[in-house]
């Protein structure tokens, strides 16, 4: 899934987020935003496992290793499906509605297109939280000498967190069933209040230790 | 200068970053986020340049398209410098200090790569920071079909801005000169400040308004 976008050049990914092609947009940036953070992660873990200075954190190391690794991936096929996700919804958008029926009929699909464009956001959400605290475990057991690369990771996390949040409010705020909007926003909330205390506290604790 | 490692696939460049190879690393991740900003700029200016109801801002649109497109390009081209400018340290870092002569000469070795070193980053900040002012006139003037990813322009910008200041830190701590440590640390807390604000305020509208 994720080939597509993500097996083109980094260049070209630019290029074509920049232009008025459908995709990549706001959803693929999210992800590769936070992709990066869980490769720096991976990349503190890297420069760390086998020092002997860190010996007695090595399964630790080696654990966080796999936990990164599989969030990244998943990272990297949340780049394509945020964009899969997001076209029944553009194609929603033209159904008629001219007579009664037809009008029931795209309520009716409006409704399931717009939960399906909220479910690669609310993923990239859960698990931009979830390498956060990954990264946290790495300001005591990661090597000193990239701990700015922790904070580097904890920042790029937040942005995918803040800028998923974006295309589920946008969404939910279309949605018929309240109650559902409602649900999947408190769920929103809830990782952004949590994403950004643990981000800010991290951030804050690597800019205080190198100077 | 960027076609090193960004002519790779989007995917290898992770793949890298998540890897002990000494480049990219979290500079290079900085540079990408802010790159990616700069796009989501470009790509909503696309999306409304030649619609009607925005016909009162076509020059203004043109004007934002070249900004933005100067901006990318240079964030680019910073991926590459930043990795490049921060040999000469790791290379520093090796040098003989056994004799007087040879402390000496690291010494003057060091401080001119540690200038080196924060050269890339000072410039991610001042453009980040440049790039938001942009992204600011498009809550008034660009389309409100994709004022969102107006919002995840700026996350993208504050992540590459707070990841540089990162490495200005480090290296400013360790220069022997303190008068000009202390003035690019000045630097990049006016950098910080301006853009952490201007940030706040650009995503909190777009949040306001899409829900």
């Amino acid at each position: 899934m994720s080939e597509k976008m993500l097996n083109q050049s980094a260049v070209k990914f630019l290029q074509d987020l920049s232009s008025s092609l459908p995709a990549p947009g706001g959803g693929g940036a999210a992800a590769y935003a936070s992709a990066m953070g869980t490769a720096l992660g991976m990349m503190v873990v890297n420069l760390t496992k086998g020092k002997k200075k860190y010996a007695q954190y090595e399964e630790d190391l080696g654990q966080l290793l796999e936990k990164f690794g599989v969030t990244l991936e998943r990272f990297m096929e949340l780049v394509q499906e945020d964009a899969d996700n997001f076209l029944p919804l553009s194609q929603a958008y033209g159904l008629a509605q001219g007579t009664e029926k037809e009008k029931k009929h795209k309520e009716k699909v409006m409704e399931e297109s717009l939960r399906l464009a909220c479910s690669a956001p609310l993923e990239m959400m859960e698990l931009s939280v979830k390498a956060m605290f990954l990264l946290e475990e790495l300001l005591e057991k990661g090597s000193k000498l990239v701990l700015s690369d922790v904070g580097v990771g904890v920042a790029m996390l937040e942005a995918g967190l803040k800028s998923a949040s974006l295309n589920i409010y946008i969404n939910a705020k279309s949605m018929m069933d309240e109650k559902y909007a409602d649900e999947i926003v408190n769920r929103t909330e809830k990782y952004l209040s949590e994403g950004d205390k643990l981000s800010e506290n991290i951030f804050n604790q690597v800019k205080n230790r190198i100077y």
